[in-house]
């Protein structure tokens, strides 16, 4: 398989993102690359200074960078060359499998709309993040950012593809879906909480558990987090806060480490055609690495065939 | 003053409840009172059974009890002389200057409504939660649950509500007020927080600082932290489930030893013609105690007058 990476996005690019490369490509099958995305002299330069003799790192030049703080629609109509364009560009030819960026979320998200698109079916692709468990291991939270507000036809949806997820790169069998609620009633909630519980309760292409609260987001109620963009968002950035200032009280545990950005390195993009993983903007050699394998597990694991096979029916 | 307790309000009541006003009553000033209310009986022989020989704990007899599973507004017109129904009634009266209950969070609300009512001018009356800060003290977060659903201007109403809370009760000088949102830029966020946002801003009784993000929780961006009730409930469960895992794994800071909800005892009721707070379900004497204690802070602040004072104008 051939794993896309931008080489330019990021807060710390294209030092960290080379160096996540350097870190990730032993860890790969032998026939598997990774293409990294940038410009081309200084992705060369850089792999001569770390030092690298290997083969399976291929650079696919993009002479543009789409800057963090641009505006992603903009971005990416002015720069048809930035290294998110031609990442994506590489994704819809087929001549990569997946593609991974630590750059601005906006034009990642955009870029998949604009070329390799939502999957037929799909009301709202979305963001979602991985939650570690208390038991061991992760669930899943959608949507994490890419849709503020959601439909409960929406929120079903996302019900349906981080099932999916779960199932198939978490590995868990049957998971268990829940609604992230104020209360465990299904009566409880907004208006569009109430709804989506009673979608959800009646797809039978789920395993749905019923409303959960904020208390559960660790334990073992639910596998699958389902909630809006908004809410998943700010639940997110909020357990990202708690690891800092326990890491800068020196309070550590494998458990609250697993709470670091850094130990699954990226966010995917569930619901278009194709695999796509977004990291952290200040991401490390090490959360780019894991972002790679992620990647890789997410092509090992044919996701994207399985959202298409699953909407087209 | 008098500050009014129901005994029969919470999941380890009517023991706990007595044994916090225990702890509290030596902490009031000569002249204040907590009137316990409930079976006389019952409480009588509890205060015997603990060797209370004080003088400013009175009695105040209600024959009924709302259960923490019951419909509030069906529980509440069942049962007239239940301890919240009579505990309102006492409120109202001016008999009592505060009610304090770990009981049934619905019937207190709807009790609340029921009888000393919302303030003139105040749309949605809102359940406010303290937030501990990194740099100490704390901050307040509202709504937590009381409206799952906000208007754009219930919002910018939460913002001033809780601006007095945090000046006058928690003394902090021009307190600062966030919008909890998905990002900073203030064109981020849900239909409902976009219009939010511009009504914070335009409005001149209070400090507004912005959006604030999941991340900001307890730093020092802002004291007041604007959200509606859904949101809010999941973030503030969501913070005492971390207090409850690093207890579990007996890991202590004097920081998250504050996510305790023991540490202060109790969310109050903004908005409404009287001073109301409502315990959490499974409140300790020690927890009681400090629910106390914060209703004589509101009584002393004169909290429900600076309210009235400020929409009747």
């Amino acid at each position: 398989m051939r794993i896309a990476l931008d080489a330019m996005g990021g807060d710390y690019a294209p030092e960290a993102i080379v160096k996540g490369a350097l870190l990730a490509a032993p860890k790969l099958d032998k026939e598997d690359e990774i293409l990294l995305i940038g410009k081309e002299d200084i992705i060369q330069s850089l792999l001569q200074e770390y030092g690298y003799t290997g083969s399976n790192i291929k650079i696919v030049n993009a002479t543009q960078v789409v800057e963090m703080g641009e505006h992603p629609t903009k971005a990416l109509t002015q720069k048809p060359d930035s290294s998110i364009a031609v990442g994506y560009g590489l994704l819809k030819a087929g001549k990569a499998d997946a593609f991974c960026s630590a750059g601005n979320t906006g034009a990642m998200l955009v870029g998949a709309m604009f070329s390799v698109k939502a999957i037929e079916g799909i009301l709202r692709p979305s963001i979602a993040g991985l939650v570690p468990k208390l038991k061991g291991g992760y669930g899943l939270i959608l949507d994490v950012g890419a849709n503020a507000d959601c439909k409960p036809e929406v929120l079903e949806q996302f019900g349906e593809l981080g099932s999916i997820y779960a199932k198939y790169v978490l590995e868990i069998e049957n998971p268990k879906v829940g609604l992230m609620n104020l209360g465990e009633e299904e009566g409880k909630g907004t208006v569009v909480t109430q709804a989506a519980h009673q979608r959800l309760k009646a797809n039978t292409n789920i395993n749905f558990i019923g409303n959960i609260e904020g208390r559960d987001m660790f334990n073992d109620k639910a596998d699958v987090i389902v909630c809006d963009g908004y809410t998943g968002n700010i639940i997110l950035k909020l357990a990202e806060s708690i690891y800092d200032i326990l890491n800068e009280k020196n309070m550590h545990d494998p458990f609250f480490d697993k709470f670091n950005y850094e130990a699954e390195g990226g966010s995917p993009i569930l619901g278009i055609n194709g695999n796509a993983v977004i990291g952290h903007g200040v991401s490390s050699p090490l959360a780019i690495c894991n972002m790679v394998k992620q990647a890789q597990k997410m092509v090992a694991s044919k996701l994207s065939e399985r959202f298409k096979r699953n909407y087209s029916a």
